[in-house]
């Protein structure tokens, strides 16, 4: 099997089961707990705080630990949204980009329906950049928050984060960012990014499923999301998952240092991918932006077929990959964001993206062209019969 | 070491362990995701939530998978209120008792801060218990919900839940348990309870933190907590935690085959622990009700000497416990629990939380009393100088 679905989730590091093991075995302390156990799984949880913060260049009372990054979105929202609004009751707008996570753009629905909050939708271009301009075009004095996506999940699209944190900052705006699919491909220093708060996912970075960070600046205040016996600084209450932060510091870790020379890696064999499978599928389409994307994504339309019949195909031939985002696999609604391109219905819904590990290997890709080519050849042909 | 703070959390059993680790190492697909290995763990994640079904007594689709006792807690109080509201503007207040654990306590809180409500808060009598008359003096025609706990955590008094939900029902109040204590020791059968909802924490199973379960009734309305891909029927967003899933799943199977077994043999060690320390120990105090309690708590109130240092002791001569929750250890306000029950300050200082796991030893126990003795007499020897 050729794995490139790494964008919905990966396996786990050796190095980040070792790392949590003794946690889910000896180390089985409650963090709270004022006993010798207790407290070297407090340790354990200190020490991952620091760890995450070192990656994203912030001090450790800045890190949240979550249960995941849709967790660590709705966090950074409804949190700030709601904790600026309490103390300025004028702050009733939040603006985002017409292609965000559903954890962003519900979060954000959410507010307007329960809340009352105004939702500005920030336009992207056909390659799915917010630029400059677009911004500036929603932010206004009443607006509590943007948040805008540092890579796209279905077509992998960058944003310049740098220059949107500037303008927000000029507005006076805290400026959010969805940083999953970028952590580990992308440069993450809270600083050099200028962002006030920021959302990482462990499962995307080779930590198990159920573990989140939010990054938010210094004394920015968050309405929590869970509340109850005060963990987290009060920000985030429940036992926190130590095994779960542990393996998430790991991974970060590792993906952090590993971060520019697998980004070079990878991005040369994703040119070569997009360029191979553009020159040898009729009608190939790549979405998303032709050099500003993740060096891990790969997405196409493949006009005259259907995606789903694509990615059947291509698992019979051994190569895994999916329409899209996961967490919008069981929708036969064609992807909101490839719409927000202006892509139209019809060929939106022919959409596959592959995505890769930091492992993937030229071969593979190589087979996965040929795979792609009988795919599409053969589904094109079932439908012209 | 002899562990005597089950309460506030237990060791990963071997089984919970095996179950879950294909889903941390080669079985680790999105379930959302449209191929085999989305598939696989798809049916793992699926199967899980049978089995936890098949423990409440209630339809698969009727469990929603949480981060955690405390996120179920908040999922239940603020959901049920929430949705309800957004049915009838009327139904603005909610009665909660005044022992629970703050993920329910401070869930109403922000109700009230945020959303609106009242809060209706029940008395409870001096063992802990909640009256079928204290519940009856509260309710309203505009109670959204009662929220009131199965089993407390600090002094381990048990609700007569059975009668508290049929007065529930005949004013139409939906009725959430905190079943985070119960569960393993007590019966969880939701339709004998009588309950629209019920809370369960894994990591006081035996299985890793990080995993929770909601038991939400039929056709029962949530305003999730969590938004975004629509995971958990929308109940509860964000790529599922399988591993976490299948670990709580294994654990509440395990616990509740042994359930009947362990309380007996445990509710006797608990009975022989309490005559001892009331016997051995000038001035102890059992905190709590004499027999509605859980099996696997025992609390005392130590007059004379102070709750952490007799603990420090006590962790000196091997036994490690607790003054009450793990959750407000950081405290040093007295328990409000212990308060609520007509405590005085002064005396609610001195307690001590012994907590038991299901592989408590007779042996264990004599041990612990002799410690407790000599914990408490050289405390109060100190005091005394």
């Amino acid at each position: 099997m050729i794995f490139l679905d790494a964008a919905a989730t990966t396996p786990v590091r050796k190095e980040v089961l070792e790392a949590m093991w003794p946690y889910l075995t000896g180390e089985f302390g409650n963090p709270s707990s004022h006993h010798a156990l207790g407290e070297s799984a407090a340790n354990a949880l200190s020490a991952a705080r620091a760890t995450v913060a070192k990656a994203i260049g912030c001090r450790p009372g800045e890190i949240t630990f979550t249960s995941g990054g849709t967790e660590a979105d709705n966090l950074a929202v409804k949190g700030i949204a709601l904790a600026r609004r309490a103390r300025d009751a004028a702050l009733n707008r939040i603006a985002i980009s017409a292609i965000e996570h559903p954890a962003v753009e519900e979060s954000a629905h959410y507010l307007e329906r329960v809340h009352g909050f105004v939702v500005d939708v920030v336009p992207v271009d056909r390659y799915g950049t917010v630029t400059p301009e677009a911004l500036r075009s929603v932010l206004r004095p009443e607006t509590a928050l943007a948040s805008i996506m540092y890579a796209n999940n279905e077509i992998g699209t960058v944003q310049p984060v740098r220059q949107l944190s500037e303008i927000c900052a000029e507005y006076g705006v805290p400026f959010h960012t969805d940083a999953v699919q970028a952590a580990g491909w992308l440069p993450i220093d809270a600083k050099e990014l200028g962002v006030d708060a920021l959302s990482i996912s462990g499962h995307k970075l080779g930590a198990p499923k159920g573990s989140g960070v939010l990054y938010a600046k210094g004394r920015l205040r968050l309405e929590p999301l869970v509340h109850g016996g005060g963990q987290e600084r009060g920000r985030r209450s429940g036992t926190e998952n130590v095994a779960g932060a542990v393996a998430l510091a790991t991974a970060l870790a590792l993906a952090t240092s590993e971060q520019s020379e697998r980004a070079d890696r990878v991005s040369q064999l994703r040119d070569a991918f997009i360029r191979t499978i553009l020159e040898t599928v009729p009608g190939a389409l790549l979405t998303g932006h032709p050099s500003q994307r993740l060096p891990s994504v790969a997405s196409f339309c493949f006009p005259g077929t259907s995606g789903e019949s694509v990615l059947l195909e291509l698992e019979r031939l051994g190569v895994v990959c999916s329409s899209g985002s996961a967490c919008a696999a069981g929708s036969d609604a064609p992807s909101p964001v490839l719409t927000a391109l202006g892509i139209e219905a019809e060929v939106a819904q022919t959409a596959v993206r592959f995505s890769f590990d930091s492992t993937v290997t030229a071969a593979e890709l190589e087979q996965a062209v040929d795979a792609v080519a009988a795919a599409v050849g053969s589904v094109q042909g079932l439908g012209k019969r």
